[in-house]
């Protein structure tokens, strides 16, 4: 039954000395993937040792010192990965392996029997000291769940001392940390810090898991600053975060856990893990990135972490996931796709030291995908995406008050289908209604007398017979003058723009028209090969139209 | 190219002496879904009529009392939509339908006409108030910008004069708040609300997008406290948010400006929305929720807002939403479910007042979801989700004894394949290795003498032929040594553990047994008409698996 009345509110720890809020993230964390553990155990299908290996390799090649494989002890594939690893010397000189074991002999034995001959690893011993688990699970109390940690702790020394060819680092977690309470919490890590003497130069490591997120971020935050004070060898050891996102707050947590005093984060790739997923690090790294903070792991190819998470969990990643989801640099709405283009061209008029662009965090360039596809058209799409299409896509650059013009026809098109719309048929639309030209419609010659302020001109047209003959001051004019005379209507150029093309096209001019023909306007676009050529072509077309509109009305 | 360097840090207001992180939530604030305009114009293909009815019928149902349900004067669809709506009296009373309008006059008088006739409505109208959208997008200083917020709020305001038999509330969105300095974005929002004189008793909201996700969430907590601090007549409006997703934060950023004094949340139910997405209503108010807090909303069929959702985004959610995805009550660590199913045997033992289960931080069933599809099982999982399968499926309770034997097996056959195994898959296992015998190895009868404290008895077995003959101090012992005699091999009974069955199977005892049969251990599971008879089979079951070993070992 849904009633809120079943749950009761997550006790605060009260810190109202925290300094958090005042820190800013400058550096990035340690980063500790746990991939191949905690995202592997969360798999509908764990992963074969294929796709534990591309997983190892990937994490490697982003830059990863530090990557949990396994829990070789309860599990026989763990094992065999964890030996094939260290066995096939593959893994590099400055990677450490880590373990994850629980604190009973026979698994920290075996674990160091998996990790035999690796040149650097860390042993994660853990055990849970939440009320909940030890009242409902473990049927102990404090005493007993600390000796639990210091006798694991111990035997991971023992066994670690029987092997003393490897590198190794300790690592500790207070399993289910964020429900324990914060005195006894600190009481065990400092129990299991004597044991393991961090001030004799051995790496320790204290891992802090929200194990499930119980409440909001500042929070945890609070919590961790606790810790950290409260600890002992505070500097001697390293504060290392394990957050989830049972409440969509992991990364939130993970931030403002480090700003809290945490020098380490444990998370996996895109956020894969137990139930609601792990911390994802590509998330907290680019959020570093964004900021211009080094994020020391190199997400300059997104599109392989992806295909590779894709592969090994067997689950897509979603189109909204931060930073790498399909449709994050994507805008739809007008307002949106404008801003982003005159954005950009600020940015690159004024050439500005540091990318700020308007809904667009990042350059997606930097990550392999493309600011070109950031358009999308629908009929929620205003008048700057239209535009936007045709310059990018196509080259067709067009003047500012054609936009709307070109949006609307557009626009009513996407409008009837209801469904979005590729560039390839913008394209079409555009040229449908602004450039097509019956070939009767075609200006085939013209000859211009320019005496003193006046032109007069002929002009051949195979859909008017006979030529047509106006004077102006100009050649459009005198055009103009012609059409007007021949029809019996009132004609008048409200837009005239023309541009040089670029070298690339056969085309040396471009014309935008709009015509007022009886009071009803016409546009078109125009090439030629020359501004006049494709000015009266551009007439020519427009008047056309509105010929054509009057066929169909009658 | 991947360089960090081109980015800069977002400058953090420094509010040293934020209240802020000392707030715990206690009610939920008030919800304005944004899912008809927000997150229909970020979809590849925008929702038909069908769907935004489909959607704002869902809306309506869940307990939304806001709305907004589109841009009418930017889309005709749109338009249209909102008439249908007020038309066809969709709306009910209690519920005040949302729309957008730029500030400009036509599409304001253009929104007054899409919602003429309505009985509440909320108009909504913003401009971008950014540096980066003054200097790169409008090209307009402060005072520009100010005065376009200012004349749209007198235009709205104007409007809604000329139609009072609705009831108007209006909202203003400084849009790209966070990217605003603050003394400008409430100078801006002053003006604004001296224009609709909220003194007067007028409805007045202040609505402050993170329209792109730009900081940690405590900056946005920050800019929302110095805000509430400094805009006039606080009491008299109300403070709205509006997050997105691009850190990951978006969830957070509005739980920690809730705490910071905002007053009403904009969101999307599970996220869908621009790039990223919206802030998540789902999540957030699951979070209120788990909290003891009222939503204020109806989640108890989350499926049905799943289902709604992918129909009218064409998105799938993803399996590890928060609160809703697929695996999000699923553990698949035995050391998980092992706690999960304590803490759920201690639950119900103690009559918990308050929900607290290890792993579960809400009782799935509450959202119509199953606690029972909790553990699924594959090679990571340890001895406490076989026996939980077994007992939650099939009715069959084990010893914790046999929980490692037979979680063993499971193992084995899960190692090899790779995959995930099906509870019916464990059930068949489970009966392969430790039930099934065959016909020539059951009981066919027995009669025993009991005399002093001996028991001698005679045993038929089809597949023994003599039949057997023992003593002992009780029947089982009588039987092994029957067997022991015949084989002439040591038995040794380790483990008999025995039990009435419910009254729902036709057999009424079971019977858990291990053997030691020449130093090999040797277990069954069997039933029978009485203890005696389900003991003497499971002997019988457990002896015959010895036999069965000899001779593959043969």
């Amino acid at each position: 039954m849904f009633d809120f009345r079943k749950y009761r509110a997550f006790e605060p720890i009260r810190l109202t000395d925290r300094t958090w809020p005042d820190q800013v993230i400058t550096q990035a964390p340690g980063w500790c993937s746990v991939d191949l553990r905690d995202g592997n155990q969360a798999l509908i299908n764990p992963m074969d040792v294929a796709k534990k290996t591309r997983m190892f390799q990937l994490l490697v090649k982003l830059g990863f010192k530090e990557i949990e494989v396994g829990f070789p002890a309860a599990s026989q594939p763990d094992f065999d990965f964890v030996r094939a690893l260290i066995d096939n010397d593959l893994i590099p000189d400055d990677v450490s392996v880590q373990i994850l074991t629980q604190a009973r002999e026979e698994l920290i034995a075996r674990s160091f029997d998996a990790l035999k001959g690796v040149k650097k690893a860390v042993v994660h011993v853990y055990n849970s000291t939440s009320t909940v688990q030890r009242e409902q699970v473990f049927g102990k109390d404090r005493e007993g769940i600390k000796a639990i940690a210091v006798q694991g702790a111990r035997w991971v020394r023992e066994y670690a001392e029987l092997n003393p060819e490897t590198e190794w680092a300790f690592q500790y977690s207070p399993e289910s940390f964020t429900g324990t309470e914060m005195d006894y919490a600190v009481e065990v890590c400092n129990a299991v810090i004597q044991e393991w003497q961090p001030e004799t130069g051995r790496r320790v490591i204290l891992n802090l898991p929200a194990t499930v997120e119980m409440s909001t971020p500042n929070i945890y935050a609070d919590q961790i600053e606790y810790f950290c004070r409260s600890v002992n060898h505070r500097d001697q050891v390293e504060i290392s975060l394990h957050t989830h996102n049972d409440r969509g707050c992991g990364v939130a947590a993970a931030e403002l856990g480090v700003m809290a005093g945490a020098d380490r984060i444990e998370g996996t790739l895109l956020g894969n893990g137990e139930r609601t997923g792990n911390m994802d690090i590509v998330t907290m790294g680019m959020n570093l990135y964004s900021q211009g903070i080094d994020p020391e792991l190199d997400f300059s190819d997104i599109q392989e972490i992806i295909e590779v998470v894709e592969y090994c969990t067997e689950l897509p990643v979603s189109a909204r996931h931060p930073w790498a989801g399909e449709l994050v640099y994507t805008a739809f709405s007008g307002s949106h796709q404008d801003a982003i283009r005159k954005s950009m061209q600020y940015h690159e008029k004024h050439q500005l030291p540091h990318w700020q662009v308007a809904y667009l965090p990042i350059d997606p360039r930097d990550i392999g995908r493309d600011y070109e596809a950031v358009v999308r058209i629908n009929s929620q799409s205003g008048k700057g995406g239209v535009a936007l299409i045709l310059e990018r896509d196509h080259n067709i650059s067009l003047p500012k008050w054609m936009h709307s013009e070109v949006s609307q026809v557009v626009q009513k098109a996407t409008e009837s289908s209801g469904a979005e719309i590729t560039s390839q048929e913008i394209k079409a639309i555009f040229e449908q209604y602004f450039v097509t030209c019956n070939p009767q419609w075609m200006l085939e010659g013209y000859d211009v007398r320019t005496g003193q302020s006046k032109v007069a001109g002929e002009f051949r047209i195979p859909a008017i017979k006979p030529a047509l003959y106006g004077e102006g001051h100009g050649i459009v004019e005198a055009f103009v003058n012609a059409l007007e005379k021949r029809f019996g209507i009132e004609i008048r150029v409200t837009h005239l723009d023309e541009s040089a093309l670029s070298a690339t096209t056969d085309a040396q001019a471009q014309a935008c028209i709009a015509l007022d023909v009886a009071g009803h306007r016409y546009c078109s676009v125009t090439t030629g090969e020359d501004t006049s050529a494709a000015v009266l072509q551009g007439v020519l077309t427009a008047f056309a139209r509105s010929q054509l509109a009057q066929q169909i009305a009658a």
